[in-house]
């Protein structure tokens, strides 16, 4: 059965109201948006035939029983949680666009292996810190330790609010899979980079994933009142902090040649009044790139920065490192599957090197994992104005459907 | 009756519990902690014999009848709310400071005039953006169409806290006193500033206040994800933000020496998640100085600032006055009652210039008004680690004793 447009887009609508807000959409992890939204698409999924369920980290699985059980399953998905104000289309994208697949393959005859759709949980790192929560446990790479010492912006702490939704961290490594029984993962995702779009393309077949540095920057200067504090005598936190930001996007763009970006993501001013010489900055900086050694130097240079700024101004710079992750390469044999599935549906495609994290970059460690990139209009994302064309979405899941028809007949 | 040290150590500590929290004090305007520490002084007020009540905007007076109740009465007094994170001693010492006068006034025989003790609200801008309040409402300058429209962080507007707490802001009106019930206000301050300390001096005799202009600067980029958006094709509307704090900061530097600063005293960022490029950040800034020609510089080079780097960043900015207020006079007479005070009691003393705004500010507009300064040690204010000797505070409740009792004999 060849999917229909109206059905994609309606579906893309109705997960766009979970967690509507006056800025666009604010569905983080576990939030009852959240919940809802995965509520919804295992309606769907039983509603397809699938076997839903839900493993000890709450990611959802919907299983097409393929003829021989004793084959591993091939895996296709995304995530559904946004960023705070985020768009309609990055994650929900692979989870519908999976279902669409796996509707269309139905259509397609019996297969042999068994095809299931994930939706993994937490994918983005805004509510938490930490990023791909539900793809690391599935891979084994749950650091739960680590985990359990997160909280959210109201105080509340992971394990929490885990066992608020009948979860428990002491049981998280139980969803952790064996590579045997799974033969590979394939994520539909839109590109959230302008790639596509300039070279006119419509397919991008993932060749690697730039994985993120993430630093807590705090700086210490002291807080004192704003009328009667002489410029010259005063410690401003917040001063050194707007030198060091300055820095970091200096060295950022010192970097991009090679593909390396940085990004201070989010700053607290303490005690944050009007009247009062900031006394404490607390930042989020998040640096990504592909080329190790490019991160090295970019990492390296930040330090360097941060420790001049922080001896001129006479203001205390602590660096935190929040995760350090290696950037991952998709599997040769899956990439040239996606190919082949491009050729054959007369999709216009390239290589490509993806800025952002996926989930697809954990199964990778797990089993052979690919990933279909669709473009996303002015490279937007992360943002309200985030979209990506139907028609372009339409062929990513004709791709993803030939791939995984491929890898599962 | 001379006051006791011990007595004075004891209240202030007293009153520092209330809304003691892990960094300093937390007692902001018609909170529970500051509406406990007026119950306390309000009860201290009674133990002395003071006839206690409350205006319509919540100042709490207390007064020490005279025997000729036609006269107008003397008025001392200072505030009990603090910013977030503050000390022990602003305010405070004017608080505790004017009990001890009245009751040292108290042994030394009936005076004609009555003396009160007012303890204003909301001094500090740092619940609803609005600064003096009580003072503002006593001297008939209440702005209630503008404080209608303020918010605490929780959303809370300023009319329902006021009717939390059995008050009408349309009541508000009558809270202003007729300039002909008062002789004068003489307010004891802690300095927040170091002029005292550095010229060895335990008296300031203040001779004008320098006004606060606010301004809320709106710094709009785009947000975007911070993996896939190369460097070069970002709207960061934090890294102009850091361009405006550093040009601020310069642009007080170089009206330092005419007394004028420039402080950006918060920064909230939007989305706000490590993950992404933000795309809206909001500032406050608070500039003040005695010298009106240069805080009109000062502004003026603000703006330019802001339009060149919002041009030259692609970013929009809007800049938005939230108040303006001329720098004021402080009485000459009163000053020349404090000086002799100074002079009969053997106290080393200067004439100095006020940074930081006070509720003498607007008293000043009623009737003849005064200000006494005690050392702030190192000049810190609004921090944990404002301190200001017991002895110094011992000498300003002693000059205040005096003048009161010259002008209310």
């Amino acid at each position: 059965m060849k999917m229909d447009k109206e059905w994609l887009i309606d579906q893309i609508e109705k997960l766009a109201c979970f967690g509507k807000g006056q800025r666009g959409i604010t569905r983080l992890a576990f939030t009852e948006a959240d919940i809802k939204a995965q509520k919804y698409i295992m309606g769907l999924m039983d509603q397809a035939g699938l076997v839903v369920s839900r493993d000890q980290m709450g990611n959802i699985i919907g299983r097409l029983e393929g003829q021989d059980k004793t084959l591993p399953a091939v895996l296709t998905g995304s995530h559904l949680d946004t960023v705070p104000e985020g768009g309609k289309f990055d994650g929900v994208v692979g989870v519908v666009g999976g279902l669409a697949a796996i509707k269309q393959i139905q259509g397609m005859g019996s297969l042999r292996h068994t095809i299931e759709l994930i939706v993994f949980i937490g994918e983005e790192s805004s509510r938490f810190g930490f990023a791909t929560l539900g793809s690391k446990a599935m891979a084994g790479l749950a650091d739960t330790h680590a985990w359990s010492k997160g909280r959210d912006k109201n105080g509340i702490t992971f394990p929490q609010v885990m066992s608020q939704h009948d979860l428990d961290i002491q049981e998280v490594g139980k969803a952790a899979r064996s590579s045997e029984q799974i033969k590979a993962f394939v994520e539909l995702h839109i590109e959230q980079g302008q790639l596509l779009e300039k070279a006119g393309n419509t397919i991008g077949i993932v060749k690697s994933i730039a994985a993120p540095t993430r630093l807590k920057i705090t700086v210490e200067g002291v807080a004192a009142h704003s009328g009667s504090t002489p410029m010259a005598e005063r410690h401003d936190a917040l001063v050194s902090a707007a030198m060091i930001i300055l820095a970091i996007q200096e060295i950022g763009l010192d970097q991009s040649g090679r593909g390396t970006v940085a990004t201070v993501g989010n700053l607290t001013v303490h005690p944050g009044s009007i009247n009062v010489v900031p006394g404490l900055v607390e930042m989020l900086v998040d640096v990504r790139g592909v080329n190790q050694e490019s991160m090295i130097e970019c990492l390296q240079d930040i330090k360097d920065a941060i420790s001049t700024i922080a001896e001129q101004q006479d203001t205390v710079v602590a660096i935190a490192m929040i995760s350090a992750e290696k950037p991952v390469e998709m599997h040769l044999e899956i990439s040239e599957l996606i190919e082949k599935s491009c050729i054959s549906l007369g999709a216009s495609y390239q290589m490509i090197h993806s800025g952002s994290g996926h989930d697809a970059m954990n199964m990778s460690r797990l089993v052979p994992t690919g990933m279909i990139f669709v473009p996303s209009k002015n490279g937007i994302s992360h943002n309200p104005d985030e979209y990506t064309a139907y028609d372009d979405i339409m062929m990513g899941i004709d791709v993803l459907t030939e791939t995984l028809y491929q890898l599962a007949k």
